[in-house]
C-alpha cells in the first residue's frame, strides 16, 4: 500500500495532503462555486461530492456546480435532495435533477460544452473557488494526470484558488500518457490551436498547476458508473443502414473516400449504434474526433475499421468497460483524451472536416432541430457538443426513430417546439424510414425532402396537408402559425399528436 | 484611354479579350450555376448581369446564382423580372426578389456567409460555371484585383471553369493594395489560418488564377449603389447609450481595456449607428474585425477612435462614398478587405476575442433571435453573417428597437416565431429601453430580465402576466403553447399584436 501511495502521489511534500473525503468536503462552502471532473459519466470525483451533499443536509449549503458534462454515482440526485444545488452549469442528464430545474429549483444554464471555459477564463461567470478533479496520480511536479476523462478539469484546476484531488485505485495508472492537456492563451492575442490532425499531441500528459494549490488529497476506489446506452435494434440498425448506404453514395460521386472524414458522434444510443453499424461497412482507416467515446469507437477498433479515436472522455456499458480498462495498453497509441474545450473547439471541427452524427429530440419539416426540451419546455439533459459540431463540421448529421410513445408522439412536426439547431447547421436528417439530404435546398424543397423520406404514415400524410395549406399562404418557410404548435398541445391534452379519429398505430 | 486601358489589364495578352456586356453575357447559358462578385452592394458586376437579364428576356435562360452577399443596381429585380433566377445563394435584400422566394418561384438558400465555399469547394452545391468579377485591374500574371468588395469573388474565381472579369473605371486604381487574398487549404488536412491579429495580412493582394480561364474582360463606369440605411434617430442613441454604458461598466470590473475587442457591426442602420455612438466615448484605440465596413468605420477612423478596420467590403452613403473614396489613399493602411470566409471564418472570431453586435428582427423572452422571417413564414434577407460571428463571438450582442408599426408590433415576444439564433449564442440584448445582460443566467431568470429592461408597456405587463403562468405550469424553459405564437396571430388578423381594449400606443 505504502508503494501504491508513492506511485500515485510522485511529489513527497504532497503526500501530507492526505484526508478524508469528509475533511476535504470542508474546503466547500456556501455560496462557492466549484468546478469538478466528469464528463458522460466518466472521470467524476467520487467521494467529496456525496460528502458536499452530506454536509448541506447539516448545514446551509448552496453552490454553484459546474462540471465537464454529466456525472454518474448519483451525485447530481444526492445533491440536488440535498438542497446544495443553486446553480448547474453546463449539462445534466440525472432525473431528480431534471425535475428540480423543470421546477424551476435549480437554476440550469445550458452551455455549448466548447464554451464553458471561456466564459470563466475572461470572468463571465463567477469564478471557480474549488475544483474538485478526479486523477490517477499526482505527478513528482504537483501535475495532475485524470483519469478517463478530461472535460473541463484541467482548465478548473488552472482557474481555481484552491484544489482537491481524489485519487481513484481503481482508474489503471495506465492511462497516465493517454491525455492531451492544452489550454489556448488569452484573447485577443491567442496563437492559432496547433491540431490540424486527429491524433495531434500538442499539450502535457497532465494538469501543470501549482502544487501548494492543491489543498486535499483523497483516496478513492469507486469505479466509472457504466454507459446507459440500450443495445442497437431494428430502428437503429435501419438508421444506420440508410447511413451506410448515403457514404457509399458520397464515395462514388467522390465527395468522400473510403476513410471517410473524422467523426463524431453525440452521447447515447442512436450514435452509438450507428457508429457500431460502419462495422459491417466497406469503409476503413476510419478516424474519429469525438467528445465521449463510447462502446462503438472500441468495437470499431477491433474490427481493424478504426486507426485513431480523439475524444474527451471514454464511458462504455460495464462488460465493454472491463475488457477495454484491463487491456488499455493495447488501444493507448491510437487514443488521446483532451479538454472538452478542444475535442469541440470550432476552429479545430472546421480545419478537420468532421462528419458529426447527432440525435434529434424532435425535428420539423423545415430541418430545424430540437435536442433539448420536451414540447418546448421541459429540460431533457442539454444542447451538449451538438452546437459546437454541427455548426462546424463538413456535415452534420441529425438521426432520430421517428416515432415515440408506441407512435403517440412523431418526432418529425411542423414547426419544432424548441430549436437549438436551425436549418442552417442540418444537412442530413435520417430516421428508419430514410435519409433526407438537405444541403443546397430551399426550405420548400426540405420539408417535401424530409416528410417523404423521414416519416411514416399516417403523419407523412399530415404533414403533407399542413404544407399544402402552408404553402398556399405563402412565404420563404410556410407555416400556419395556429396549427404549427398544435401537434405539441394536442398530446398533452390526449395523450397523442393524432387527432381524433385517426386509427391507432400500432405499437412502434 | 489607351493609358488608362493598359494600365488597368496589365497582362498583354488578355487585352484582347475585352467586349461589350452583352457578348459576355453569352458565356451564361440556360441551367448553370454563376457566381458573382458583390458583397452590401459593393464591388458587384454591374453590366454583364443586366445584359444576362436582357438575354433571359428573350431565350429560356433559369440559373442558379450565388453572390458575396445582397447586390446593388436592381440585378436581382431584374433578374428576377426576366424570370432569370431559378435558385438564389446566399443572402439577397431586393425587394422585388424577396417577394417571388416568398411566393416560392425562387429557391432561396440562405447560408451562413462563411460557409458557402465551403459546400463548394467541397462539391456539396453545384459547381460553378462561370464566375462574374468586378476590379479595378488585372495584373501581370493575370491575377484579378477586386474592387470595393471581396465577398467569395476569389472562390468563385478560383473554382470557376471561366471567368468574365468587369473593370469599373469608376472604382479607384488605388484600391489595389486594400485587398488580402486568403484560400484555406482542403480538408481534412488544412492548415490553421494564420490571422492572429486583425491586421494581419496573410494571403496576396489579388485573386491568382489561370490567365486563360478569363474568357471575357468589360469596362464598365458605374459606381457602386450607395448603401441605404437611415440615419441615427432618437431610439438608436439610446441603443448606443445603454451599450457604451455597458461596456464602461466591463471596463471597471476589468473585463474589457478602453480599447475593448475587435468589434465587430452587422449591415443596418442600428448597427451603424450604434458604432457612429462610440466617436463620442471614452474608448479608444478600437479595432474591427468585421463584414461590411459602413459609414461608421470612417467616422470612427476621422474621430480618432479606430486603429484599424478590416472587413469584406466597404459600403458608405452617398457622400461618405464621395469623401473616402476620394481619399483612400489616408485610410489604406488601416484598412484590409478579405474574402468574407476569413472576415466571418469561426476560427478567427473565436481567436481574436470579438464582440459582435448583429439586429434582431424580433427576440422572445428567452433571448432566441429571429433575424430573417417576418410572422416566422416570410423571409427578410437572410441570416448573413450574424451566425458566424454570434456564435464564436466573445459577446455577442443584438440590438432592435422595440416596437415597430407604431407600437402594433412589439419585436419581443413570448416565443420567436423563427430562431435563427438561440439562447445560447446571445449575451445581450438591448433596445431603447435598455439592456439586459444575459451571461451565465438560466432561462427563467433571462426572461425577466429582458422584460424589465427591454420592453416598454402595454406590452411588458402582458409578457409578465405570461410569463407567471408559463411558470406555474413548469418547465426549463415554460411557455404556454396555446398563446406563444398567439401575438404574431393576432398581429396577421388584427392589425395590432395588442388585444382588443388596451389602449393604442402612441406613435413610436
Amino acid at each position: 500500500m505504502q508503494a501504491v501511495f508513492e506511485q500515485r502521489i510522485r511529489m513527497p511534500q504532497l503526500r501530507s495532503r492526505v484526508v478524508d473525503a469528509t475533511e476535504a468536503a470542508q474546503w466547500v462552502k456556501d455560496g462557492m462555486t466549484i468546478g469538478m471532473s466528469g464528463f458522460t459519466r466518466a472521470g467524476d470525483a467520487k467521494a467529496v461530492p456525496l460528502a458536499v451533499a452530506e454536509k448541506a443536509l447539516h448545514e446551509k449549503l448552496k453552490i454553484t456546480l459546474i462540471t465537464g458534462a454529466s456525472l454518474g454515482g448519483d451525485i447530481d440526485k444526492k445533491l440536488t435532495e440535498a438542497g446544495a444545488l443553486s446553480r448547474r452549469i453546463p449539462f445534466q442528464s440525472d432525473p431528480v435533477l431534471r425535475a428540480a430545474i423543470n421546477r424551476g429549483e435549480v437554476m440550469y444554464v445550458d452551455h455549448h460544452l466548447s464554451e464553458t471555459v471561456e466564459f470563466l477564463r475572461a470572468s463571465q461567470l463567477a469564478p471557480v473557488d474549488v475544483a474538485i478533479i478526479e486523477a490517477v496520480a499526482i505527478t513528482e511536479d504537483g501535475g495532475i494526470v485524470p483519469s478517463t476523462s478530461v472535460g473541463n478539469s484541467a482548465s478548473f484546476a488552472i482557474l481555481a484558488s484552491r484544489v482537491i484531488v481524489e485519487i481513484n485505485l481503481s482508474q489503471s495508472p495506465e492511462l497516465e500518457g493517454l491525455h492531451d492537456i492544452f489550454i489556448p492563451g488569452r484573447r485577443p492575442h491567442r496563437s492559432p490551436i496547433p491540431i490540424c490532425e486527429v491524433d495531434d499531441r500538442v499539450g502535457t500528459s497532465m494538469i501543470p498547476i501549482p502544487p501548494e494549490k492543491i489543498v486535499a488529497i483523497v483516496f478513492t476506489d469507486k469505479p466509472d458508473s457504466p454507459s446507459n446506452i440500450l443495445p442497437a435494434d431494428e430502428e437503429t440498425a435501419a438508421i444506420a443502414g440508410h447511413l451506410v448506404t448515403f457514404f457509399e453514395r458520397e464515395v462514388r460521386q467522390g465527395r468522400l473516400t473510403r476513410s471517410l472524414l473524422p467523426l463524431q458522434a453525440g452521447i447515447g444510443t442512436i450514435a452509438n449504434a450507428v457508429l457500431a453499424g460502419l462495422a459491417d461497412s466497406p469503409f476503413q482507416n476510419l478516424t474519429m474526433y469525438s467528445e465521449v467515446l463510447q462502446d462503438s469507437t472500441f468495437d470499431l477498433f477491433d474490427a481493424g475499421k478504426l486507426d485513431f479515436a480523439s475524444g474527451s472522455s471514454i464511458t462504455l456499458s460495464p462488460e465493454k468497460g472491463r475488457e477495454v480498462f484491463s487491456n488499455i495498453g493495447r488501444y493507448k497509441d491510437r487514443l488521446v483524451l483532451r479538454p472538452q474545450e478542444m475535442s469541440n473547439h470550432p476552429e479545430v471541427i472546421r480545419r478537420l472536416g468532421i462528419i458529426a452524427l447527432n440525435t434529434a429530440l424532435e425535428a420539423d419539416v423545415y430541418g430545424n432541430v430540437n435536442s433539448t426540451h420536451l414540447f418546448g419546455t421541459h429540460m431533457m439533459n442539454g444542447i451538449g457538443g451538438s452546437g459546437d459540431f454541427a455548426r462546424n463540421a463538413y456535415l452534420s448529421i441529425f438521426a432520430t426513430k421517428s416515432l415515440a410513445k408506441n407512435g403517440a408522439i412523431s418526432s418529425i412536426v411542423p414547426m419544432a417546439s424548441h430549436v437549438d439547431h436551425n436549418e442552417h447547421d442540418v444537412d442530413i436528417l435520417v430516421t428508419e424510414v430514410g435519409l433526407a439530404d438537405l444541403r443546397g435546398l430551399a426550405p420548400r424543397e426540405k420539408a417535401q425532402t424530409v416528410v417523404r423520406n423521414c416519416v411514416p404514415e399516417p403523419y407523412r400524410q399530415l404533414l403533407l396537408d399542413y404544407l399544402a395549406e402552408a404553402n398556399r399562404r405563402g412565404g420563404h418557410t410556410p407555416h400556419l402559425l395556429e396549427e404549427a404548435l398544435a401537434w405539441h398541445i394536442r398530446y398533452r391534452e390526449t395523450g397523442s399528436m393524432l387527432p381524433d379519429g385517426l386509427p391507432e398505430l400500432a405499437a412502434a
